[in-house]
This record gives C-alpha cells, sequence and structure tokens, in this order.
C-alpha cells in the first residue's frame, strides 16, 4: 500500500530546514530516537508495530521529478537543493525493537543514524507510520486480553480513517492478537484470515427472514452465523435461527447468531437459553455492536455466554485515544567529528528528553518476569551495560529523588532491545511473517504480571536511567542554566 | 491515492451475500442510503466531504485477475462467480448531496440505486470514504469556528492514522476550512498551500539558540517564525527571537514566534507584550501543541493574542471522537417489477431506519436562515415535495408524539439536496476544485444561526418527516407486529 510513497510525505518544515543544513553544509551524523510520552487509553503497556512496513516503504522513499517540479514551483527551494534531492535515499543506519515488542513510554524504540538532512526529512514518515500501527495493535491486545483471549474478529473496514487507515490497521489489529479481519484486501495483502457473518440487508433482501436464513444455511452450511436483530431478537430472530439452524444440524451442521444491537448481556444470556432449551449447546454467540475493551472486559468479567468477539470502528481508530504519542527527537549531534549528545528543555517537564544516544535494556528475573526497562547510553568506545551478578542503582527518568537498588541475578536476564535493521541503506534483518509477530506479542505479555494488564488504572512498570545517563543530563541542565543567566 | 484501489477492499460478507445473491438470482433493482446516526463531538452539525474522491474510485472499482485468484483461493467461491465479477463495475446511479454541504443525521446525503450485487459490494468503499473525510471536514469547520474564522495550519501528518489518513485528512480540512497543510504531498495531489515553521532538532542542530534562529532568518526573511520554546520560551527563545527578529526588521521584514509547550495564554500574552516592547507589534504569534476545538475557543474567548493556528493530531483523527457514524442501509428493493420500501427495526430505536426512497429539503426562511431539513418520499410518480404557499405538518423522525406546522413563504426557498451524479455508471456532476468546497462550507454555515454552531451544548436543527413518509413507516411497523404475532 504504501511502498510506492513519495518522498513529500513530509512535512515542509523537514525541507526547508533540509535546505538550511543543506547550504549551511551541516550534513554530519546526526542521531534521532522515536519513544512515545504515554499509554494510550490509560493502559499499562503498548505494541511496537509498524515495522516492517517502514522498512519496505523505506527502500523506496525518494523524489520523482514531478515532485521536484512541484517543490520548484513553491519557490522556496534552490535548484542547486532540489539537484541534490534527486538522488535522496535513505543511506543511514536503522536500529529498532523487534516489532511485537512490549513497550513503554520514555524509552526508544527506533533509533536513526544518518546524516542530519536525510534524517530530517524521514521524521515525518517515521512517525506516522510507527504511531498509528502501535496504536492499533495496543488497542487490539488491550481488546483481547478483555475478552480472556476470546476470539476477537477486526470489522473495521467502514468507519476506519480512510481506506490505508483501515489496512494498516488490519494489520495491525493482527499483530496485537485479532482472529482475522472483514477487510478482503487486507487478508489478500497480509495473508490473514478473512471473516465475516451477514448484513441487515440480507435479511431486508428477502420476504421474511425465515427464508432469509434458510437462503443462507444452503448457500454457506459450514460456516452460517445468523443476524437476528434485523426485526427484533428476542421475538423474531432468534426462532428463525433456530427453524434453520435445526435444519442445518439435520445434515450435521453447526450455527451461530450474531447479537447487533440491544443489551448485550442480557440478550446474550436469553439467547443463550432458548438455544439451549432448543437443542443447540453448541450454537455460538457472536456479538458486535461500538465494542472496545471496557465493555468487552464488563461482558466477561459479568460470564455473558459469548463465544466471537466482532470488533471495528473504536479498534481500528483507536475509540477514546486516537492517536500514539510517539515523537522523533534529536539525541546527539556530530560536531568537529565528535558526536555530541543534545537534549531538549521545553517548558513542560514531561516533554524535556533524555540526553545522548541509548540502548534499551528488558531486565528479567530467573523467572522470566520483567522487572524494569532501563535506558543506557549506548557509547560503543564505553558501553553502559546493566551487568550481571552486580548490585545498580537505577533512576526515574525525571523524578530526580526516585531510584531502586537492584541486582540482576545471574540465572536471570538482561537483553538489550535496539538491534540494527538497516545498515548503510540496506536492510539487514529478516522478514517476520505476521503470525510470527502476533507470537511475539502473545509471549511478550505473559512476561508481564497481570497487574500491568488491567484494563483500568494498571500498575505502573519501571523505565529507569542508569547513573551515567543520569549525570549526562543533570550536566547539560547546570550548563544550559549557566547559559541562560549570561542573557 | 485510492484511484486504483481493487474492488476487494469491501468486507468479506458482501462478497458472500453477493454470491448468494446471484445464485438465487436476486440482481433487482436496490436503493441504498448513506446516513450518518449522531454529531461527532457533541457538536450541532456535519460538513459532508470525500464525494469526490469516492466518484474517482469508483470509475475504477474493480477486480484483477489477481484478486479473482486469491478469492479462489478461500474456497468460498464458485467459478461461475468469480466469472461474473471480472467484468464487476458499478453500473447503476449514484445521488449526492454537494460535497461540502452542512448535514444533519437520520438524513441521507447518498443514494445508491443499482443492481443488489453491486450496491453491496460497494458498502464499506462508500462508507470509508464518507466516514472519514466527514469527520475531518466537521472538526475543522468547529476548531475554525472557535478561532473565530482565524487562521489554521494543519499540522497532523506524524500522528495522522496511516498515509492516506493523513493525505485524505488534509483535504478534508481544507475542505473544513484549513488555510494549509505541513503534508508536502497532499499540497502536490490537492493544490493545497503548504505551511511550516521549525522544529526544535533545528534549534539543537545549532551550537545555540541565536545561531539557529539567525540562521534561519538569513535563508527565509519573508517567512521566519521562530520556534522559542527548546529551551525555555521567557527565559530565552523570545530574547533570542527578538535578536533574530530585530535584524531582519532592519530590512524591513517582519517575523514572529512559535509557542508549542507551558501554558499558551499564560505565554501568549508575556510573548505580545516583550514583542511590543521591543517594538515588534506587529510580529505574529503563532501557537501548537495538542490543540482543538475546546482549547482553541477557550483562548479565543480569554482573549489570547494569537495570530495563528497550528492544528494537528486532534484535528486529523477527530481527536475525542474518531468516526463519523455514517451507515448504509437498504431503503428499497424490486419486487415483481415493483419498488417495494424497506425498513430496519432493530433492537434499539435509534437504529430504526426511515423506509423508501427519500428527498431531503432544506427550507430556509425569507432572509436565507435554514429552519429544518424535510425528508420526503422521491417518489417519481407522485412527489412528495414540500410546496411554497402551503401550510405543511412536518414530523420528528422518532419521536411519534412531535411535530411542528410550517408555511413556506413564497420568498422563502425549499432546495433538494441530493442529486444525481453517476448515471448508468457515468459521473455526469462537475468537479469542484477545494477551493469552491471550502467555500460552500463557509457560505453553507453562514445560513445556520450560531446557537447550532455553539461549541458545548448546540441548539438542535430540526430534522424531520413529511406525512407521507410518517404514514409508510407506521404502516410497515403495524404490518411488522401483525407478523410476529403469528412467530
Amino acid at each position: 500500500m504504501n511502498a510506492g510513497i513519495s518522498a513529500l510525505f513530509t512535512d515542509f518544515y523537514s525541507l526547508t530546514m533540509a535546505q538550511g543544513y543543506w547550504k549551511n553544509k551541516m550534513s554530519g551524523r546526526a542521531v534521532f530516537e522515536v519513544f512515545f510520552r504515554h499509554q494510550p487509553s490509560g493502559g499499562g503497556f503498548s505494541v511496537f508495530a509498524g515495522l516492517e512496513t517502514l522498512l519496505q516503504t523505506l527502500k523506496n522513499f525518494s523524489f520523482s521529478k514531478e515532485d521536484l517540479d512541484y517543490l520548484s514551483s513553491l519557490n522556496y527551494f534552490e535548484d542547486a537543493f532540489l539537484d541534490y534531492l534527486i538522488d535522496f535515499r535513505f543511506s543511514g543506519d536503522l536500529f529498532a525493537m523487534d516489532e511485537g515488542t512490549i513497550i513503554f513510554p520514555q524509552e526508544p524504540v527506533i533509533r536513526v543514524d544518518s546524516n542530519l538532512i536525510e534524517a530530517q526529512i524521514l521524521e515525518g514518515l517515521i512517525l506516522n507510520t510507527i504511531n498509528f500501527q502501535s496504536l492499533i495493535a495496543t488497542k487490539t491486545a488491550r481488546v483481547v486480553l478483555a475478552s480472556n483471549n476470546g476470539f476477537v474478529m477486526e470489522f473495521g473496514l467502514r468507519r476506519a480513517q480512510g481506506p490505508d487507515g483501515a489496512l494498516s490497521a488490519s494489520r495491525a489489529a493482527f499483530i496485537g492478537g485479532a482472529s482475522g479481519t472483514s477487510n478482503v484486501l487486507a487478508g489478500k495483502m497480509f495473508t490473514i484470515p478473512v471473516l465475516g457473518t451477514m448484513a441487515h440487508s440480507w435479511v431486508l433482501s428477502f420476504p421474511d427472514e425465515e427464508e432469509a436464513f434458510r437462503a443462507y444455511a444452503a448457500l454457506y452450511p459450514d460456516k452460517t452465523i445468523f443476524l437476528i436483530d434485523t426485526y427484533d431478537t428476542l421475538k423474531s430472530g432468534i426462532h428463525n435461527a433456530i427453524k434453520a439452524g435445526r435444519e442445518l444440524a439435520g445434515k450435521g451442521k453447526n450455527f451461530g447468531v450474531r447479537l447487533d444491537s440491544g443489551d448485550i448481556h442480557y440478550l446474550s444470556v436469553e439467547v443463550r437459553r432458548i438455544l439451549n432449551e432448543a437443542g443447540f449447546p453448541n450454537a455460538t454467540i457472536t456479538v458486535s455492536n461500538d465494542l472496545d475493551e471496557y465493555i468487552v472486559d464488563t461482558l466477561t468479567k459479568a460470564g455473558a455466554p459469548i463465544n466471537i468477539w466482532g470488533v471495528g470502528t473504536r479498534m481500528v481508530t483507536g475509540g477514546n485515544e486516537a492517536a500514539f504519542s510517539g515523537v522523533y527527537k534529536l539525541a546527539a549531534k556530530e560536531e568537529e567529528g565528535n558526536l555530541i549528545p543534545t537534549m531538549k528543555f521545553s517548558d513542560n517537564p514531561e516533554k524535556t528528553t533524555n540526553p545522548g544516544i541509548k540502548q534499551v535494556w528488558r531486565i528479567k528475573d530467573e523467572k522470566g518476569l520483567a522487572v524494569a526497562d532501563i535506558m543506557a547510553l549506548d557509547d560503543l568506545e564505553n558501553p553502559d551495560i546493566p551487568e550481571k551478578g552486580k548490585q545498580h542503582v537505577f533512576w526515574h527518568p525525571q523524578a530526580d529523588y526516585r531510584h531502586f537498588y537492584h541486582t540482576i541475578l545471574n540465572d536471570a536476564s538482561a537483553e538489550a532491545l535496539l538491534k540494527k535493521r538497516i545498515s548503510k541503506g540496506e536492510i539487514i534483518s529478516e522478514t517476520l511473517f505476521l503470525p510470527e509477530i502476533q507470537q511475539k506479542v502473545r509471549e511478550g505479555l505473559e512476561c508481564f504480571d497481570h497487574s500491568y494488564k488491567r484494563i483500568l488504572n494498571p500498575h505502573i512498570y519501571k523505565i529507569s536511567v542508569t547513573e551515567r545517563l543520569r549525570t549526562l543530563k543533570l550536566d547539560l541542565i547546570k550548563t544550559f542554566d549557566y547559559n541562560v543567566k549570561k542573557i
């Protein structure tokens, strides 16, 4: 879908600044990091998604002749700069966590190590891709958790944010744990199972409900789910479903019903009872109607007898939180041949960045349960590695007075999460299949205590910085304070 | 962007049902209507957008050989049905309101009059396109109203829902009244002005803030907006901006500053004062930082001295409401050569549809102010037109006991809003340029009393049905009640 997108898919200021860097001969090395600021929907974790889409898109991210003519028409850019853009390709290194990793605020999930001009032009594409897919993978993982790892169908096409908003969402929802999608094109593009039931228009297209149900059962005897609320679920729909279902049962086939309006809990209990009394204890109940993780959680906790969840709008748009808070910030820049750590201060403490090039270490205990993530300086000559068998002090990234001591036992683990994916413009990492990424999410979530996965008011997982990173940050703040006093 | 999208961009059930219609030889005429259920974000109006995108996409909406091979691989479809799909093209009629029309819940904004199979397959594409663009055009119109018709820049690329989520959003935001976009590709595709300021990375890429500002001013002396919060807005940023701005002033150029963190009201007042005292009363103040119509409304009502609004995430995703509630429902179907009105009852009264093929009449008073929208039966042989000079009774579409009497004076107007756009598969309507659609929104909003445009708790505009439509609905309900008693 995005594989052929033009490098014009960038913010205008990226191009005006790029021209500035170019004119000022500022094409030295620059390191940008992507991190996010807070968990969406008040949750306790997020799912990193979109990496493979990003890598494939970057391969062809360039300017066509027509694109450069357009830029020229804006009367902002010099011909010599536009000539420079003819050969624009990403030629740097890109590090990222594995797609499907469980992620937390503040920690870098991607690092771009490139020349300043390229890195600036990539900002929009990287954020757009990662923000959206991570939002939807996270939302879906929450829905699936709320359903007790049930069967969740993604039904979002009709209310998704544009065609790609639907297609990328189907991909991300599958990563987050959906069992399939209603979107046939997404099924083809990403090899995701395609699923569906029937529409009200099917029922209305026949003289009556019973005839509509019989016609569907005759066609799809192995996979019949009757939509029973077109007229009235309890007075009409369930009874006609049982009539048509009895014929299927005569052929040794099972069937199901779908509820799409009314009170889902009440109706699922009533419909289950009616089905059981009619001798169909195995007939399935599918529910839909503006579901999200909160509603699913309420229904599962109340013991509603639901087999399949059809979740659309709120899952493919993020629902109550429609954007992921990922940002792209300069962590270090080259000055006279040396890489100098940089830091944005800002007027909001929560927008202050952590300086320098960083690695993220996930510390697990000897049972494999995650204890904390540690941000450490990733300076190749003098690495800042949380070693095993040693006691460390780890600091809260903002609250100066909060820290904890931790000894990483020898049979525990400390894993570096950022790995090189692109080296000098070439993809070097292996492509994972979507089911493998989905599996990674499932296994990743198993390493976190249930309190971090609570739908409402979860426990906050520890993200900390090493002593060295903290010292660097405090030093930069001192220098800045000194400079401000001079103004 | 979407022009070449495959007809696989549909819900799986559309294809399984289409095969059912095909096998049962149910390829008679069917009329579907698109309407929406409630105003997003608690507003009083919505803006209809996405029509031109939809018309252009429909032109090429078909199945490739590869698509049909994929469908065949699913083991759901007969070869003869897949052969039928080879020639699938929309061959029917499509009616729609003008793009940019101010719209209200319940009233049809699009009508598809086609054979049942085609109409079913189109459902997903139509809803996806119209729902998303109408959501964003509506949100933007609200932001622009809140800014007192100020200068709103759309900055959403990095947090939009995927690449098309950004591009379609830029188009829709422009329709809703944005003055331009930061998205360069959207600028090229839709001929929208592209705009931007500078990033924190620009400031951090220089040894200090003052040097960063001077370098930018040297490059873009006519359009310099300094981002002043990288270190500290009041202690550092504004003073460095004034230093660099003084040089610009020496060359007869104006400049501006952008606030992107901290308390926007407090900072805008302080920065305005400092700029004025320094002799720059014309220097502009741009603000950004997770703005939406509620925050903009608060700031304008408080008299914050803001010239330009940079609005991103919440405008291009819908913010607190990320989906538009448009649905696609069967209004009539052919039976033995006659068109029969259909109606979905449902277990939720608000999901009950209005039966039959409808036209929407916008009634304005003699001063051109909108009074009410009337849904009437659009039966060509016996039209249900609200005539002038006559007293009519118009009914609430759901609440049976609510109605009002209205005489349409001879110098008032009653305009039919649904017009034919596609006739037998061919586009027959003229293509409007985006600025014309934007103008239509602006003029459309002027016809509504300010109480309907209030950001919070607006007055509810009257949407009513004619006596004939009401009678039809009540008759169908009676028939249904009779049928249910028989079960």
